[in-house]
């Protein structure tokens, strides 16, 4: 499998594939829901299954009139009750991806976190992971994490890094290259996350992780561009030339995500892992491309979590 | 004075100015240090101290034919002769600005930190601030700390506002709009600097940093896209209009100078403040260029720590 580029290329992946993926969207009401479902459907790679929550927008009968064989909507009455729904659809493994259309995300996360019914079996962890086009680089780019974990622990950091993998070997990466992201060099207590890099990194050339090579600490800069690894003295595969991104802390990876989409004109996908589905849970802010691809990832990386 | 909007501007500010900034720097052997020291004296704004520490490179004697009333050489033995000298050059007043040639940074420091005649005055907190040129940003943006406070205290966070709000008057914005940096609007306990944050807006409401808007906490992307801030119904004169960013950690403010100059063709300029004179510790990775703002930089903020 060829290493994907970009997004573009990712969709064409999506279509090359021989089934549809099986997506149940939650309250799809607002505008930008109706661009990603439309999107979807046109490019030809999913299933929608829409789950209502007291609300039926009037392009939901237009979608069910033009894609009846590719559209199924069911009815309950509250978001909440909606998202219930959803999340059992997935369970019971009626649905390969779930997406939140207009309600909160905590109101969705409430049902994914549910004992009997939810998505989140004992012992595994929620992360986010993302994906970025970056003009200036030539693949596509994956990090963790800007949205959940605010300070992952040793444990966190083990399951990121499994799921970090997972989404780069989606992406067509056979041997991922992944950068543990911190200011210098230098491993010290001072900085515990550096002391969970380094089990990391002993997991991963015990082959715990597979193929991969997993090194850092090193800065955004030494794991991007091979010049700063250079003059640093710095060799190894992953200097230049990552795959992924592990952060070390929530505002480190919403800082890189925020000002690669602000000053670097980067395109964006998210999701959440750990789950034993994806979860796409787009913010208000993200733009109805960002939320296209966020769906395109999750259905192309579905099978991360497994 | 009006707001500069760029690195050319700074230089021309610079030019104009009455007297010529004083700069000891300590250990010009290397190319980048030559290059600065040609351009400072081709733009005519800087007299030189060069403190040569046992290496004599060979553009110092061209430096003094050809700028004979610009630069005066004194010869020591070793990196760190050179170093204390420079530091008390500085110490009694003999210049304005301290600035490291070859040598490490740490042994610099040694002499910066010296109790006898060091430049860190008791109750003072060292901080790095950097300044960043943007294309897609239509002003220079200062933003702190990337290299020196790992973890900022309640105290070092209200010595770090003081000096960014010094560097943006010293740029000519008037009442500075300072963003406070982290992922969400939450303030909570969880987060301790948000508790921080909290009692520097008071502080800033209560008049004790002049004339300035510090609000916060808010995102890279609320803080310079006024549009984010909109889609987020936050109003704020900062929101969208940051001319400054104060970073919660030491992690994410290097994520963003790394991730800006990598990808964003930002160039930056930095230097140390809380010291009595500002000193440019420009690292080994850093551009020619760059060191040249920040000696620059250094040379319009001298009075920031007064």
């Amino acid at each position: 499998m060829q290493l994907l580029k970009n997004f573009n290329t990712l969709i064409n992946r999506l279509q090359s594939l021989e089934n549809r993926k099986k997506v149940v969207l939650v309250c799809p009401n607002d505008s930008h829901t109706e661009y990603v479902i439309n999107r979807a459907l046109e490019e030809g790679f999913v299933d929608f299954t829409l789950v209502l929550g007291g609300t039926r927008a009037p392009f939901i009968d237009r979608f069910l009139a033009d894609y009846p064989d590719h559209v199924t909507v069911h009815e309950t009455a509250t978001p909440d009750d909606a998202a219930a729904y959803a999340v059992k659809l997935v369970h019971d493994g009626g649905a390969d991806v779930l997406m939140k259309g207009t309600l909160n995300t905590d109101n969705l996360l409430r049902a994914v976190l549910n004992k009997e019914y939810g998505l989140l079996e004992k012992g595994h962890v929620m992360t986010h992971v993302t994906v970025v086009e970056i003009p200036s680089y030539d693949k596509l780019l994956v990090f963790s994490d800007a949205a959940v974990c605010p300070r992952p622990t040793d444990e966190q950091f083990k399951a990121i890094l499994g799921y970090v993998l997972g989404v780069c070997r989606s992406l067509g990466a056979e041997s991922p290259k992944v950068a543990l992201i911190h200011c210098t060099e230098k491993v010290s207590e001072k900085f515990p996350h550096t002391l969970s890099y380094e089990s990391m990194k002993e997991m991963a050339r015990n082959g715990e992780y597979g193929d991969c090579c997993v090194d850092g600490p090193m800065d955004v800069k030494t794991a991007c561009d091979s010049d700063s690894g250079a003059i640093k003295g710095i060799s190894s595969p992953v200097v230049g030339n990552a795959d992924a991104l592990i952060f070390p802390n929530i505002e480190s990876g919403n800082v890189f995500y925020k000002t690669l989409t602000l000053f670097a004109k980067a395109e964006t996908a998210g999701m959440l892992c750990g789950t034993t589905a994806p979860i796409v849970v787009a913010s208000r802010a993200d733009s109805g491309e960002s939320k296209f691809n966020s769906l395109a990832l999750a259905c192309l990386a579905d099978k991360v979590n497994k």
